[in-house]
Formats: C-alpha cells, structure tokens, sequence
C-alpha cells in the first residue's frame, strides 16, 4: 500500500511589479507568485502531484498556511483509495466540518483546496502516463458525473441532466481527440493591453499579436473613459476590422457607469467586456448585460465556487464564462462549471495568464470541447507571454491557437531551478519595500 | 506621534467538541476559537485594541496568518490619523491591491481585516472612555456615512440615501439611549437547540430558557426530518404557545429539499428558518422564501460582505438579516450592512454565540435601535450560554435582554489568563486527533 507522505508547501514570487506586466485599473503592481505544493509519496514510482494557487504577491505566505492546514486530512492516507475516487477525495477536503467555517467555499481556505486537488489530478494522470484532458476525457460519463458534488445545483442541474449532456457528447470524442491533436485549441492575448504600456508599445503589440495568428486581443480598461477610447481606437486602427477587442473593466463599475462607460467604447465593435464590477454581484452584472446588450459580460475568474456560476447562468448575468485553474477546489468544480455552462449553451472562455495559469487551465478547455461541450467554436483560451519559461511543459503556441499538450500530468509543474530561485523569504520582502 | 508598534495575533482554542455544546446539521465538533489580535501602540496611555475572528478549531492558524499579512499596511502608521478617519483607514485595508486577490473581500483575509478593523474600533472606543454602540451613537450621521465604502452599493443605497436615514433617526437618539440603559435589548437563546442533546436536556434547557425571560429559542433542524418534528413538538409543549420557535438547518436543503422540510414544521408555529441552504444563493433563498411564505427566511452569519446582503435584500431572499460580528470587514462593513436593512425595511437580529460574539454584536444592534433603525421591534439577539467567564466585560443578561454595556471598548477583550491558558501548539493538536 502506497500513503501520502507529505504536503510540500513553497511561497515563490516573481518580481513583476517592476515591469507593470499584468498592471490593470485594480491591480497596480502585481508580483506574480505561486502558493505551491508537491504531493510527495511513498510509492517509488517517480511521481510526484504538483498544483499551486495563483496570486500577486503579499498574502502568498496567508495562501501557503491554507495549504499547509490540508495536510491533517491527506498525509497518511492510502494513495490508490484516494486516486479510484476522486469525487469522494473532493469531498472530504471541502467538507472537513472545522475548515468549511474559514469560506465556506471562498477565499484562502477553497483556493487552498483547489491546488491540493489540482496536485492529486497531476498524480493521477502522471500515474496514467496521459496529459490531464485526455485522461479526464477517457472517463465514463458516469465516472465524470461522479466527480461533482451536486448539492446546491440540482436546481439548475440535475445528476441525470449531466450524465444527458456527457452521453450525448461520447460518440463525437475519439473524432475531436483527433481534430484537437491537430490544430489545436485558439487562443486570445491580452500582452498588448496592460495599463501601464506607452501607445508605442499598445500598437506594436498589438500588431505582433495579428502576425502571431491571434483572432482576438484584449484591452485593459476602466481607468479614465477618454484614455480608454483613445487606447481602444488605436487599437482597433493597429489590428483593423477582422480581428476581435474584448475590454476588460477589472471590477471596477457600478451599474450605471458600467453601462454608460460601455456605450462610448461601443462604436470600437467590443467582443466582449470582462469584470465589469464586483464578481460577486449576480443582480448588478444581470443588469449591466441587460444594459450593454448585445455586447456580451465575460465574467468568472474572481467567482468563488459553483454555487456563484450556476447563480450568474441563472439570471443570464455572464454570457462568456471565465472559469480560472486556481480559483475554485480545482478540477472537480471546474467539471461541475463546464456541466453547467454546457446545460445553458454559455461558451466557456478560461482566464489564464498570470503564472503558470495557461499551462493549466487549456487541459479544461480540451476536456470540454472533447466531452463535455463538443465545441470550440465562440471559445477562445487567455494566453499571456509571461513566466512560461519557468515550466517543465510550457504551453506551446501555434498560429495564435494552444496545442494540445501530450506530456502526463496536469501541466503545473514549475521547474525545480525556478522554484529554488524565486523562493521568498521575508528579508527579500523588506528590500521590495 | 504614536504609531502601532505591533499587532500581536495568537491562536486560541477551547476544546468545546468533547461537549457537543455547538453541534448541528453541518459542524458536527466544532472547537470554538479566536484568531486574536492585540493593536499595541507607544502611546502609553494603558490602551490596547483587541479584536478576533472566530473559528471553530482547524484553520484558525490560516485565519491568524491572515491578521499578520496585515502588519505591513499598520505597523508604524500614525495612530490619530488612522483612528481618525476609519473610512480611509478601513479602505487601505479592504483595498491593498494584493491582498484582494485572496478574496476578493471574502473568506480568511476578508475575516483576518475584519478582526483588525475591529481592535482599531475597540482602541478608539476606550481612548474615548465609551462603549463602541454609544461611541457609533455620538457620531454625526455625516461621519457615519463617511465610515462606509458606497461603491458596488449605490444601485441599492446611495450616500445620500443613507444621510436621510441617519439624520431622520438622530432626533430621537437621546431618548432611546435612555430607553437602552433602562430596560436593554430583547434576546433568544440557541442554548436547547443544538442537535446533540438528549430529550430530557432540550426540555429542561427549553423550560430553564422560558423561566429566565427568554421569548424566543431556537432549535437546530436539518439532520432527519421525522426527528426535527418529534424535536420541535417537544420544545413547543415545553414553552407553550407564546414563545416563539427558531429553526436553524445550517445550510443543509436545496431549495424543494428546504421548501418541503419546512412544511412540515410549519404546524409548530415557527418563527423563522435560518440558513436554509448554500450562503452564497441568493437565488435559491429567494424560492426558499417564496415557498415557505409567510414564515420568514433568516441568513447573514456566513455571508462574506456587504455586495452579498445587497443582493439578498434586492432579491427579498432573506426576511430577518443577520449580521455577524466577526464574518465581514468589522464595525464599518457591518454599518453598510444596517444601513442597507433599514434602506429596505428588514430587521437586523444578529447572529453571535461561539465565543465573544455575544459581547461584540451587542454593540452593533444598540447603535442600529439609537442611531440607525430607531426601532427594536421585531429584533433580537442571539444568546448562547458559553465562555462567557474568558472576557473582561462579559455580557449581561437580565431578563431575556442584554443589558446595554458601560465598559469602554468593543467588548472582545478576553481575559489575559484565559488566552493564555487556551493558546494553541501543535502538541495540543496532536493529543485531541
């Protein structure tokens, strides 16, 4: 019998605040990090899970306690019996009765859950010897529907309206495993949009993202309206009339400047505008969408759990879902996201960037389009030129579209030289002040 | 100048699961804890502020790293200006750029901003020689209302909006103080209620509840329906027809699960149900409402901000709002969380028990009857017998009503001796598994 032997936690932080890559009208000076765990055994099989949260510096270490407090619930115990049942794994991680208290479902403690779940899975697949989304692609309907925790759903979505939505999509699979495997997954950039970039460098990247193959950029926005007409406008001249603008608000609208600030961007034929206010405010993005119509809301990758998705599907608040590797308790919820999505004809359109978001997140992408959805069409994947170097298997880039990674594993795993440099500690905290 | 010299934040348990004092349908053994925070400053004026989050037991190490993540944005600060303007200050610290990302403004840091926010309070409060609910009761309606963060609000509460609410009720606030002092603040109690006591002891606890003043209990439900009647029909046969009955199913139904459940109770008279289902559905709770009307929907104590009550108070999800006082951004969140209920005409009956939160919410409810609502009709707080003994000012009890306190501060101060008798190490950890 193989057992956990330890949670491996590390703080890792880049120093990107000096370069204002990822610098949008909320978040001014991101230092991209990683809360990062390895899930060590004693099998002696060579493998090891690796995942990680996601954040922009200050409170990793808050991010890194979170993780640590997981470790009471998973070391010891028998490796093969929590690998079999992933759903019941799930469970016994969000449904720990002390720990729920700390969300329940939000926040440090689920994200915490999110990468402790997102290692196992790079366990599993490793084990499997198959990247993530064609080992998730190879389950049985059944064992899929398995995997989601439905209480607080079935309002929405049935057990029996999952299994509905899977089987129907199975005949299909082994055809789109092909098709992917060919030309891959598209993808959109926001490298050129960030908010701190010169004009000079606004266009400049934008144009290297139409001769990269890109179909859509997108453009930070939310800052001061006329600065964001004059951006927005260079960049439509810079890529012209064929290539995709979505805008991205970063949470930072009420309603009725939400609505009012959109229709002076109208005229730039917008694909989508993202985060237009607070991500937890179901009523006010229902409203903005009404407003803005039929410019879609493109929202999800601040929303907490599957209980807020399903609530945003509902009230037809989002109509692009930006479902997040690092956000929510990992895999498992982001299965029950894309069920959902799939059940109200919602495109899914993952945020990625940061650090090693996009290695993430395609595998869920692929997974949909090959059994759940059955599509890609109106579904673009976030890529970001960022950090990508510091990745055992970084993404690679093809025409502007992902291609389907065939390495095992769940695509998280950060080279151990990246990891042993970037390791923080808090006298490197006291120079960055 | 003074300045903060440190935030001193410590790990507390008490070992309340060897009771089953606490026990319901989904925290099954919690022990009850505090992340404690000690605001230590040079001012040498003997003050201290004190402040927590409660917990009930694993994680309350992440909840205490999550109030050290905050020493960067308070320690060295000048003291007069922070406490000064608590709008500014309170808004550094929801709005730190970095730390957001961990919520944004939900779960452990949310919570970890919160216990700060409150020890600020509680410093202020006794450098003015004043408890907080008549400190809040002395401001001027323009310096509450400059207390509260508007935005993500104003499509439900504007600035304005909450000025008229203030100065319609400022007329009366002498006499109510005076009404306040004398005769105190209606309560109920959860002491019969919780799932594991035995038949004789929720009737003798029921009896004990009515003898002591008492006009409301409150029974946790959710665990066998067949049981939660036998249950309920024993307290009603204990305290009679007069007395009102709370249910309480802590989160446990889905929206027909709830809708059905409640049914059956309905015959016992109940005077509210309380978290029916997932804190975050708004929606779900709205049919919940629907279909259980006219016994009214009672939610807040896991609701993570002020974006949240909103929505549930546009939605008419909720009947009776309960606020908590250690779940949001401490005093001034839960000012916008009042004004908002008295924006939309819903009592504000708050949750507390655990530990300290009986001494802390009291507060709050005295400034919504002076300042806020001017109205303590239909309006209780909750009371749960335990632990009190560990505080320097508990509460107290007359008759079924808390008396009005006179100590200055914010109430959350324990006694020295007890937090250093229920300091956490891992040892002790070790020996309760």
């Amino acid at each position: 019998m193989s057992t956990i032997t330890a949670l491996d936690v590390s703080d890792i932080r880049f120093p990107t605040s000096t370069s204002l890559d990822g610098s949008d009208a909320m978040n001014l000076d991101p230092d991209y990090s990683a809360a990062y765990v390895r899930v060590v055994t004693d099998a002696n099989d060579g493998h090891e899970g690796h995942g990680f949260v996601f954040t922009i510096g200050r409170g990793n270490d808050v991010q890194v306690a979170g993780i640590h407090a997981l470790s009471h619930i998973l070391v010891g115990r028998n490796l093969d019996e929590l690998l079999d049942d992933m759903g019941a794994t799930w469970r016994s991680l969000v449904w720990d009765s002390q720990l729920r208290w700390l969300g329940p479902e939000k926040g440090v403690m689920h994200m915490a859950i999110g990468a402790v779940v997102n290692a196992l899975w790079d366990l599993k697949a490793k084990r499997a010897g198959l990247p993530l989304w064609q080992l998730l692609s190879r389950m049985s309907p059944e064992e899929i529907v398995d995997l989601v925790d439905f209480r607080y759903l079935t309002d929405a979505l049935t057990r029996d309206e999952a299994l509905d939505i899977l089987r129907s999509a199975a005949p299909g699979r082994s055809e789109r495993e092909r098709e992917l495997t060919a030309d891959g997954y598209p993808a959109y950039t926001t490298t050129p949009g960030w908010l701190g970039y010169s004009d000079e460098k606004l266009v400049r990247l934008a144009k290297e993202a139409v001769a990269d193959g890109f179909s859509m950029i997108k453009l930070k926005v939310g800052g001061d309206v006329d600065e964001d007409i004059r951006r927005v406008r260079l960049a439509r001249e810079a890529v012209g009339p064929d290539i995709r603008i979505g805008v991205d608000a970063n949470q930072r609208w009420g309603v009725d400047e939400a609505i009012e600030w959109v229709s002076r961007l109208a005229e730039f034929d917008v694909a989508w505008v993202e985060e237009p206010t607070n991500p937890d405010d179901i009523l006010a993005h229902a409203a903005i969408a009404r407003g803005i119509h039929p410019i879609p809301v493109a929202t999800g990758e601040h929303m907490a759990n599957r209980v807020m998705f399903k609530q945003f599907l509902q009230a037809d608040a989002l109509q692009v879902l930006q479902i997040d590797a690092s956000r929510v308790a990992g895999v498992n919820e982001n299965i029950a996201i894309l069920l959902l999505a799939a059940k109200f004809g919602v495109p899914v359109c993952p945020h990625a960037g940061g650090v090693g978001l996009c290695e993430a997140v395609q595998h869920l992408s692929m997974f949909d389009f090959v059994a759940v959805s059955g599509s890609r069409d109106g579904r673009v994947i976030e890529f970001v030129d960022h950090l990508h170097e510091h990745f055992v298997t970084p993404v690679e880039m093809r025409d502007g579209r992902y291609h389907a990674p065939t390495a095992p594993g769940n695509g998280m795993e950060m080279l151990a030289a990246s990891r042993a440099e970037y390791v923080f500690s808090e006298s490197d905290y006291i120079l960055s002040k």
